[in-house]
C-alpha cells in the first residue's frame, strides 16, 4: 500500500506528521518556478484508498533541469537534482476527476554528502506550499524508509515517460 | 457530461470517430517537444464515466510558450498558440490511479484566419501519437461544438493553475 504511494516520490508519512509545523532540520525551501519544470507524471489517490485521509489528492510530479537527464537514464541523480510533487485537491463528477486547489508541495533535493543518511536526498513537505509550514519532522522514517528499496533507481520511484 | 470532458481542451468526439484514419483536412501535425511544455493540468476519465470507452484515460494537458501568457490571462490566444492533451492509460490499485502508456495526443492550434469557422482553432487527435493516424474527420462537430460556449475564454476550457 505504502509502496504505491511512493511511486511518484511522495514522502511516506506526508500528512501523518503532527499538524503543527516541523522545526526544519535543514534549509530546504519550496523552489520557485517548479511549475515550469518538466512534468514527470501524475497520480491520484482517491477515497477508495485507506490512505485517502492523509495522502488523498492529485499528485503532479515535476523535476528540475539538473535532474532530468538522470530521470531519463533511471539514475543516479547529481547533486541539486530536485523533484516536486504538487499535491492538489480534485473533484469527481460522473467519473471525471478534475484538478482543484493546491494542498501542498513535497520536495526531494539531492545532496549526496549532506543527506548521506537518507540516500543522498533531503525531503520536506510544505502545507499549502507555504515555506513557513514544513511538516516533515523525521525524513528518515516519514520519507526515506519508503524510498530505500529503490536504491537501483537512485531512490526514486518515478520513471521517465517520453 | 460532454462539457466536463471539454474542461481540458479535449475534443468532444475524440474516439467517437471511425477507427480508420481520417483524411487530414489540413497540415496539423503532432508537435515535437510538447513534453517539455508547460503542464496546464491533469484530468482522469475513469470507468464510472459513460464516456470511458471513448475518452477513458489520464489527460495531461500542455501548452506551448506562445500560448502560455494568454492562458494566464484567460485568453484571447495569439496565432500559433498550441495545446496538447497527452492521453494515457492508467491502472487503479487500492484507490491509487497510476499513469500508464500513451493512448494518443489531441492537438489544438490557433490560426484565426485558417480556422475561422471553428473559433480560430484547428483540432486533431493522433492515435498513439502517430502523425499517420489523425482520427478527427469533422472538427466542427467532434471538437468545436463543445468549445464554442467558451468563447469568453478564447474557446478554451482549461484555466491557469499557478
Amino acid at each position: 500500500m505504502f509502496k504505491k504511494l511512493c511511486l511518484l516520490s511522495v514522502p511516506l508519512g506526508l500528512f501523518a506528521v503532527a499538524s503543527i509545523p516541523a522545526q526544519s532540520a535543514d534549509d530546504i525551501k519550496p523552489p520557485a518556478g517548479y511549475r515550469q519544470w518538466f512534468h514527470v507524471n501524475t497520480m491520484i489517490v482517491d477515497k477508495a484508498s485507506p490512505l485517502f485521509d492523509g495522502l488523498g489528492g492529485m499528485h503532479n510530479v515535476y523535476i528540475n533541469a539538473t535532474g532530468l537527464p538522470a530521470l531519463k537514464k533511471g539514475g543516479p541523480y547529481p547533486d541539486k537534482s530536485m523533484f516536486v510533487t504538487d499535491l492538489h485537491d480534485f473533484t469527481v463528477t460522473d467519473g471525471s476527476y478534475v484538478e482543484g486547489a493546491r494542498k501542498g508541495i513535497a520536495v526531494m533535493v539531492k545532496d549526496a554528502k549532506k543527506y548521506a543518511s537518507t540516500g543522498g536526498w533531503g525531503f520536506q513537505f510544505f502545507a499549502g506550499g507555504d515555506p513557513k509550514m514544513p511538516m516533515v519532522k523525521d525524513p528518515a522514517k516519514d520519507c526515506y524508509a519508503c524510498h530505500e528499496p529503490k536504491k537501483d533507481q537512485g531512490y526514486v520511484y518515478s520513471t521517465y515517460i517520453p
